[in-house]
């Protein structure tokens, strides 16, 4: 167990404040406690697992302890001139937007209140004493490293940045997210999944925007050519100046300055920064561009003539959007429905770092929920609108105030979140993390501020983890509105609408002009039947105004085909009337969850990260069984050539059931090979020892979190572990149907 | 059942011939008629499941006739001089290669083999009688553009060539093949799965040579630019000028000679043929340029400096071999074993056709099998050597004969197929593909002859599969050697190799440069140092060198650094002796399974089309239950809302064992909406009717290839269609536990 836990409860302040601290500190407690091993996982049995092993006795001292600090007015005393700065900011945008301040204005308000928000949260983050935060991040590294969980690609011909292969473990593990992903969402949630083309011509993009504006900031060394993501190099070069101890301190203040408000900067912003520091190439100290737009698509060409530009897609969203028509008609027309895409997204970062946070290529889950703009309810609302999710509003970031735990039911009703849609998925996402993992205490929903969102956006919260390198975002939830299908009906001039029957018909003013046939025919011979048909087409504007010139100038020219044609009075008649319309055409709103798989995954792997009590050198991985690469290990007590037949058994059982699992039967000790199977994260192992010759053949079962151990027939353990695996028993019932089995020597 | 399964038994001729023609027939019969359902999926219980519906009388007699006639002496005779033809030059290669003759005329007699084999095989595929073939390629077509299994990418913007996106049924089940491919080799194999970056440095391809050789010929319009494959470009015109009645007969016989050389010709070749009829541009008319190389490999740049050349992976293989050190470490240092990769590829063809048969982005699934050089044993190659494989040998195809069925024990035994370890995989692929449901009798394995492999492999054979389209290349299996191993070393310096303890130490000379290291200390100073550790990198050779140079002129030169230096003779004595090495290092072997899975996937797609006997409108899937999209159907009798409650309870437990489902509630019949579950392939059906409602709740289960139906409590629904999904249960044995349902109407 690590402290990052702990930061959440600086959140929970003005709920503490005021009330049985010692109780509310238990309650806490007790909950994180289990929510490893039991939340959701052993939720069914509702029985409280034996603690052994990682919950000692001094963690629990430290932790009260800890908790009474929580609540001292000393640290609300130093958060709340920080909170204040925060909150005067964001009162003077809401002042601003009231009186349509310039945006520009705006604009900077927003560059300043984050800032200030950054300062808060950095605060925070450091009020955390150093005796309960210990996860190490080194030991971490290394342990997936030496397991080959994931390292760089190409490593032997010197890497690349930004690209990662899945080892075994790693691979595994992925596979076992995105299996649970697709039975969480696609299977029980009964979407469509597609699974479209990476390559994308370069027209779609241009459609969705991407083209346009998918794209950094960076400059360029003028001799050489090198290329530095502009926000890179100058917090680089500001950080370079603050250690730097003949930087007057002047100087540095201003620096840090710069550094949180570095964030919103636009291309002139980070120009000035350059030119007033006089930054540099850092390699070689030439002068640098001005910031310029690199586009963050990889480019390529299909076919051989070297004409048809593609790009690798930056998201597999735009797959969905142009097979709107197929997966309507799928559905047979009918509205909402869901569709959903896994697979590989590619973004060509400037200078990507950070391990599997910042990626060339990812692995993506994306769901289009398509819903009547007017009708955003959900029919499965009512069944989650009672569970309670950590929300960041907008509101509290300007306030500068924490996030609340609010049920969804609730925030819907507030307006807080904009309709249950969006809310009904915001409940099935924090259900996933949990299911893979994710310490819900560790996670938050934050809304982005109007600004942070793209303008066609409605509303959207992202899925924010607490990992050690900070809150990070690994699900978005947008309204994205109708933007996409407009835009690429606009590019196209194919209707991606859909159609719904009116609840009673509606009566429309219809405006027609009609053609005097045997007039028109007459003069303009062959052409008059592309006259008839454009006359046709006219919108209800097009013959008020075609109508309005012939009142007035006695004539009127409308654009037929190549030509202009003149239309004197006689030549046609305006005919208005009313008709009943049973449906209308629209084009839908698009409610997007979107996955990054492997942010998700690095996080489920830290918060999985623990330490043995009394063994620090023995790390290892408390994986749920539903991800765990290899469900179970098969170790015989001793390689002795007599226990090979009952470990064939085992075998056999296990395939029964499709159930991995790896065999050690080097010669190190039990608990050597234990702990290497822990180190991997196998939450079950099989021992094969001298009571399991005596007939019917037994085995011990092992469970690595608690370390705990069952007797069981061998006949019975291929069923016990699958079920086991796929979280459909839990541990404490296994327990209770099988003898508990002790171990001579600790092991 | 369509026609195709007939061609094979050309191939049973010599067996057929001096046997009892009408037992070998009904065997033959009977086992075929029961393939589709049988084969694997029903192996466990060994019971014959009940005809009915598409295997009906008419099919029946028709078939019969149809094995008379293949036996008769009169088809032989006809086949005879084709067979006899390709022998001759069959033998004349052989005769070639035995007297070493130049390359170019063995490449010469290949190109006419080839041709006389395709001629050969185009008459066989054309004696099939036309009443016996009625698959019909169009309405299969329709039926999967319908139901969205696929279609083109990017329709609404014209589409591109080479690429589909796969809808909710293509995708699901592509995602079941998938699985099932995972636990095949993976599972069951105990293989080391890894997930490489589809991005590729371009040193990686230059090493593997995809940047010098992976291409394909084409030419280009001398005005436009626009390019055409060479190859296809000359297929059409040929075909152009066939059909063309103004073409003279000579020049109709010679180019269709060119086309069955076509596949076998070079740049030259072509260039030949199209100066020599004078072939056009086929748009413009214009003048076309001489055969280029294209390579077919996606480039794109990494990262913002525009120097940084990649590519989008050819094959997934590379991957595996860049990774090979850490999954030598992975697995302890051990060999043999196995890595495998399931992932995309691209191929940038220049005009691609045929469907999922040649895609510009394809998955595919690769093992790259790691072994010992010297011992390509398989410990588990006894468990599979009575399996018998339809076996089309490189002597085979040279001698005009047909596959012939051998066991994988006689194989290697024999020599024909080289080693235990390829033998082995082909059972497995051999194994897979029924499993996805194949017909095993359109499937063949073809050795490539010794010109078509790579001139690195020792032995390649592939699985080819029968389909509409001919005989399909789907699956190869190759033993490359150690060729990428080498490549990758060399490239990099890092020696990718294994280490195996001998069975009995090995002696090995020794040579030595021992430096007089005062001497050289004295005159060298600093740079002594360099010059020691340049002696002890020495390889025997180069010591042997120096030592002849020192006896010969007194003095020898060592490049060290970037410096030569002159060593005297004093500096250094040569130093022999003798070494007892108990450890060797190798270059591992290897062998590759690759599988096309969009290939494979069309092949069963084909392979499974059916027409209800009677109402052959009514088309449908009969897919096997573990790779069908989806798994069952709910359909209540009618519409009617009393019947909510019970199909709520038939979800609940289909949810519980993660059971896809599809539910019809709409108002056809149930015998049309059975109709359109059968056309995606749904295998499973259960209905909820009247007597559903009497306690305990019941319903029917429906199996849709046999239409046959039980009743079942809805308490033992979900565990019975989850076990006949994964194929644990067969419909048989549920038939054997619950009650037989007749239903009152025909549906």
């Amino acid at each position: 167990m690590n402290s990052w836990f702990w930061f959440r409860l600086l959140h929970y302040r003005e709920t503490l404040i005021g009330r049985d601290i010692i109780s509310l500190a238990r309650t806490l407690y007790s909950s994180h406690q289990y929510s490893q091993i039991e939340s959701g996982f052993d939720k069914k049995s509702g029985h409280r697992l034996k603690r052994e092993g990682h919950f000692g006795k001094k963690n629990r001292e430290r932790i009260s302890t800890y908790l009474y600090n929580m609540a001292s007015p000393e640290l609300e005393k130093e958060l709340a001139p920080l909170r204040a700065a925060v909150k005067e900011f964001g009162d003077l945008i809401r002042c601003l937007k009231e009186k349509d301040a310039p945006k520009t204005d705006i604009d900077r308000a927003v560059v300043e209140l984050k800032a200030r928000k950054k300062k808060l949260e950095e605060r925070e983050l450091a009020l955390v004493p150093k005796n309960v935060s210990f996860f190490d991040r080194l030991k971490f590294e290394d342990l997936l490293k030496q397991r080959f969980f994931y390292d760089q690609s190409f490593a032997i011909y010197g890497g690349v940045t930004g690209l990662y292969d899945f080892g075994p473990m790693g691979c595994a593990m992925k596979a076992n997210m995105i299996n649970l992903w697709r039975n969480h969402f696609v299977l029980e949630e009964n979407m469509l999944e597609v699974d479209c083309s990476v390559l994308t011509p370069e027209a779609v993009l241009k459609a969705s925007g991407h083209v346009d504006r998918f794209s950094d900031w960076m400059v360029k060394d003028l001799k050489t050519g090198e290329c530095f993501r502009a926000d890179h190099l100058i917090k680089n070069f500001v950080e370079k100046m603050c250690e730097d101890i003949k930087t007057p301190a002047s100087v540095k203040e201003e620096l840090k300055e710069v550094m949180t408000k570095l964030e919103g900067f636009n291309d002139a912003d980070m120009h000035n920064v350059i030119m007033k520091h006089n930054i540099k190439s850092p390699m070689t100290g030439n002068e640098l561009s001005e910031p310029i737009a690199f586009n963050l698509m990889f480019p390529t060409m299909i076919g051989p003539t070297g004409d048809f530009r593609a790009y690798l897609r930056p998201e597999t969203a735009q797959g969905i959007f142009v097979n709107f028509k197929r997966l309507l008609e799928f559905n047979q027309g009918k509205l909402p429905f869901a569709a959903a895409q896994i697979g590989s997204g590619f973004r060509n970062e400037i200078s990507p770092r950070q391990g599997l946070m910042r990626l060339r290529e990812f692995t993506m889950c994306e769901i289009e929920h398509f819903v009547d703009p007017n009708n955003k309810t959900h029919p499965k609302f009512e069944q989650v609108k009672d569970y309670n999710l950590m929300l960041f509003s907008g509101c509290n970031q300007m306030d500068g105030a924490p996030a609340q735990t609010l049920s969804i039911g609730d925030a819907v009703a507030k307006k807080l979140v904009a309709n249950e849609t969006l809310g009904y998925y915001m409940v099935r996402v924090h259900k996933y993390l949990i299911r893979t993992g994710i310490d819900p205490k560790r996670m938050r929903f934050r809304q982005h501020l109007t600004n942070e969102m793209a303008h066609y956006a409605c509303d959207c919260w992202d899925a924010e983890i607490l990992t050690s390198y900070g809150w990070i975002e690994c699900v978005g939830v947008a309204d994205r509105a109708c933007y996409d299908l407009l835009q690429h009906s606009k590019a196209t001039g194919e209707k991606l609408v859909a159609e719904k029957v009116l609840s009673e018909p509606k009566i429309v003013q219809v405006i027609e002009a009609i053609p005097n046939k045997p007039v028109i025919g007459k003069i303009y011979k062959t052409e008059a039947k592309q006259i008839f048909a454009r006359l046709e087409q006219l919108t209800p504007e097009e013959v008020e105004k075609l109508e309005k010139e012939i009142i007035s100038a006695g004539n009127a020219r409308i654009q037929c085909g190549d030509k202009i044609v003149e239309l004197q009075k006689d030549y046609i008649s305006i005919k208005r009337y009313e008709k009943k319309m049973h449906t209308e055409e629209f084009f839908p709103s698009v409610i997007e969850p979107s996955f990054g798989i492997g942010r998700i995954m690095y996080s489920v792997l830290e918060h999985s990260f623990r330490q043995r009590e009394g063994d620090e050198q023995r790390v290892y991985f408390a994986l749920r069984p539903v991800v765990a690469p290899i469900k179970c290990s098969i170790l015989p007590i001793s390689a002795n050539s007599r226990f090979e037949p009952i470990m064939a058994a085992v075998r056999s059982e296990l395939a029964k059931f499709s159930v991995s699992y790896k065999q050690d039967d080097s010669s190190g000790s039990l608990g050597r090979r234990y702990a290497r199977t822990d180190a991997i994260g196998i939450p079950f192992g099989i021992t094969v020892d001298f009571e399991s010759e005596s007939e019917p053949w037994t085995v011990t079962l092992r469970f690595s979190i608690t370390m705990e151990q069952v007797r069981l027939k061998v006949s019975d353990v291929g069923k016990t572990v699958a079920d086991l695996s796929s979280e459909r028993t839990s541990w404490s019932e296994v327990q209770q149907i099988y003898p508990k089995f002790e171990q001579k020597s600790g092991a």
